[in-house]
């Protein structure tokens, strides 16, 4: 099998867009064809108007992405039964042909890492993934098992670096003499980018959160880890355009590329109603996607 | 009810030491009589083993500690047996007399990170514990849902600040105009601890994490954060003193009080050895237990 980072600029290479949908399932937002009973998150038909949903938006979107990114935090709400849906939604995603990068940010030490990653990265996962993001504030090393147990399944890590939202600045800008905070914790993660190198297309499985809010820091972020992927936030509801959203990306054979730019909201729940019906939804989503693959195509071209 | 910082400091001053015993049921450490087939993470037997070796766990300590604090890693590798077991070891903790801080390290932003909150703190949460663990690498309002429901619902919210892993200093202590990292991020949670405040112990529901292998920087977090709780890491296993484990801690009227002293191996497994009868295991777990006690009870008296 091909690296997580082959696989996914591969498939990107053939869409010539570098879209990543975020699967978020809120359940205010989620439409009214899908919701049962009381949508109370213990309940158990609660799980299950969440399942069909990703599912039917797995369906939506499924030829025309190279990769979703399911939201762990909105699974885990719903006790271990979310957990039993986000792995079906997983498996139908990867079965129909998507990659799934699973945003969880998980971060812990030596053997309690291990743990997470064996969770979602080893070839034995419970719930195995194509790449997970990961936090790294205990440290560089605390990346490691991500990484070992990514190797040896030929998955891959994004490690949050620079973030979109305006407070995340309050820790990730602070100077320092190597510069702001961001850039220490990006040029620690070099040896990392090392580790899991690209094939085919030269691009790292190591991946790296940047924020498209924040496009000069990007750049910065470029110089220190050439070939890692980018996780791209905060193009679309966060306002950053498609050119910000591709900065440090770099010349391929289809365009640009380099990362990945997610956008959630905006494409799954397009209008705040969760009134509207099935078909109403699905041509709203059909139509989100159709925008955003074209303003991102047209910014790699 | 009373606050998590009063329930916590209470039961401590009645049991006159501050251990918290580290739940960690690492799958290849869990002695002969509770291992169940093959011990794979997928196996339904795997989780009835674990599920089985923590309820007897909780049994030993229960009257002994004011608090344990699972590791949400070493369920969620099980995949979701392993959320439906972490949920009955917690009742049962609970229904023992145990407060339970679960350690899962969580952070998110926004709404994301409300569905961490809501799946452990809220009143409705399927996984309900008395005080979770959380990372604040996206800014010190990505705190803010977590303070929220805990406040709604009594419970507690231990914020990263200082780790005990060596690595960790490598940010934790990069130097800024406004001190070391770790004193950036503690100065910021100052709006948390007035959030969360106690009410018949004085002691706030925010609770960090302090490293007893750094307790010099102890002392900087207990100045930035009079009233928080801390989670005092890096004691037994790690080296440092029952001394350096209760620094930053002050005069009450049971003796030095302020914070939670985590020990998970040395209690658990005190010895390497999987193999020991049911019998050996448990007397090794009472003595391990009674020495840290005292040991613990003689540095706060």
């Amino acid at each position: 099998m091909a690296s997580f980072g082959d696989r996914v600029i591969g498939r990107m290479r053939e869409l010539k867009h570098p879209l990543c949908v975020g699967l978020d399932p809120y359940l205010g937002r989620i439409p009214a064809p899908f919701r049962r009973g009381t949508m109370e998150p213990r309940e158990p038909e609660t799980a299950q108007a969440v399942e069909e949903f990703c599912l039917r938006a797995v369906d939506l979107i499924a030829r025309d992405v190279a990769i979703i990114k399911p939201q762990a935090s909105l699974f885990e709400r719903l006790g271990w039964r979310g957990w039993q849906v986000l792995e079906r939604v997983i498996q139908h995603a990867q079965a129909s042909g998507l990659l799934v990068l699973l945003d969880a940010k998980r971060g812990d030490i030596a053997e309690t890492a291990r743990g997470y990653a064996q969770a979602y990265l080893s070839p034995e996962a419970p719930c195995g993934v194509d790449a997970m993001t990961v936090n790294p504030y205990l440290g560089p090393e605390s990346i490691a098992p991500f990484v070992e147990e990514a190797q040896r399944s030929e998955r891959g890590v994004v490690v949050l670096v620079r973030n979109s939202n305006l407070d995340s600045s309050s820790y990730q800008s602070v100077e320092t003499p190597a510069g702001p905070f961001f850039s220490v914790v990006a040029s620690s993660l070099a040896r990392w980018q090392a580790r899991l190198p690209g094939q085919s297309t030269g691009w790292s499985s190591l991946g790296v959160t940047v924020a498209a809010t924040h496009a000069g820091d990007t750049e910065r972020i470029r110089l220190a880890l050439p070939r890692a992927l980018f996780l791209v936030l905060g193009y679309g509801a966060q306002g950053a355009s498609a050119i910000d959203a591709v900065r440090g990306f770099e010349h391929g054979p289809a365009g640009l590329e380099g990362g990945m730019v997610n956008s959630s909201r905006p494409i799954l729940f397009p209008t705040a109603a969760s009134d509207s019906s099935a078909k109403a939804w699905e041509q709203s989503v059909r139509d989100a996607l159709e925008r955003a693959t074209h303003e991102l195509g047209a910014a790699v071209a």
